[in-house]
């Protein structure tokens, strides 16, 4: 499955005094590329929390590798690291216009209800699970 | 009654390319120096949203005086403007620590439960109504 | 002169705990809409930042019709209210995709140097305040 | 040195439609405690940006042990985990007010001036790496 990916304009109000972005807008631009990721691959986000299912990060680390400015485009792609039915860990690349990687991530997420619950994914959303492992396989 | 207020400490991430603090956040630090307000006046805002009814902003305006800078201590008195008991208009100015009004604001709310329906505050919350009331009077 | 205008996708991270878009961040919807208007119109807000002049926000007031959730696009047609050189008084209009007015909101803003002089933008870019005016007639 | 820690109180804005904190928002109070934790050991990063030297994240890791939610308190800790007078990695630890951590994470920042270019801290201040190092050195 070839991806499109998720484009990002860094806007006037993400950045800092420093002149650049500040640092924590890419949590949130992973974010952005991660519901992107999921409706490309037919799985909206959305949906999910409709069907009382929520995905909250449970780590993240990010290698900031150079800095973007005010109307930078950030070119961002997203590809599944692992998920075998209970934790989902995604990987990020964000690249700026030139195809220099300005940014480099991993977040690791769960699947629980609304009371905190953990879901039993494989059961309820097998092609899901089978989907994604499919892509991690694919990445190695 | 004489009210503390809130002081809020410019933040690093809340400054932009400008050097300054980027405008956006001035409205963030109303909602702050509301909360604390109605906290201080002996109804905090958490308890309302417990017991089910929300307060969305309908509308604001802002005049921002003077820049603030990262680290500058922002000083923010709240009060009543009006309210008899559907839409609460509330008044800000915010202070630096040389005594200089960096902005003035107002913004008005409503109250509703999680539908969005109109709650009759004065029939639920006799109390609260009337001691918003008479602090909208005091202040004219 | 026809403008696309500008689309935000309401994000998770723009969402608060009432399960709605927080009304912060129309403020920088705002902002995005009115770079993007600068942009179409052949006056990049950047190059004017690259030549030493800001743009800082004086007063805004913003009228919140009705709520946008995750994943709502929202269209923002940005129109010259006012603008004879000095102060420049910049209207909005918010649709989501049904076509309701989710917010209606003006902003008004000065050009100054980097050291918070006003610049003369009349003798320094002619055609560009020769523009905005006549959009600011055309609109009335 | 005892150090007496950042304090946040979470605020509405930080909240997001999943009723908790936005994982985003940990990263801010990153920067709020180290900001903190420089100025209580006597080194104001502001003095830093004032002298030309900025300190940009260059990576970090977070993980996200429990929520927390609109008016929860939280305590935090930084401590220095290594320097050696280039790279800089801070340590947080967080808790909520019944003493449960909610958050762990790290951050690592190295010291540029404006142009990007590295500082030579060590020469230019031996009083600041030396403290930053003991104190490096105590918490093995």
């Amino acid at each position: 499955m070839e991806l499109k990916g998720h484009v990002h304009k860094v806007q006037y109000y993400e950045t800092d005094m420093m002149g650049i972005t500040h640092h924590s807008n890419y949590i949130r631009w992973m974010e952005e590329a991660r519901g992107q990721f999921l409706d490309e691959i037919g799985w909206n986000y959305k949906k999910f929390e409709d069907e009382g299912i929520v995905s909250p990060v449970i780590s993240l680390s990010v290698d900031y590798k150079h800095p973007t400015r005010y109307e930078d485009e950030v070119f961002i792609k997203v590809n599944v690291i692992e998920f075998k039915g209970v934790k989902l860990k995604v990987g990020y690349i964000m690249k700026n216009a030139e195809g220099t990687v300005v940014c480099e991530a991993e977040s690791t997420h769960c699947f629980v209800d609304k009371e905190g619950i953990p879901v039993r994914m494989k059961k309820l959303y097998p092609a899901f699970c089978e989907l994604l492992s499919n892509m991690a396989n694919e990445a190695v």
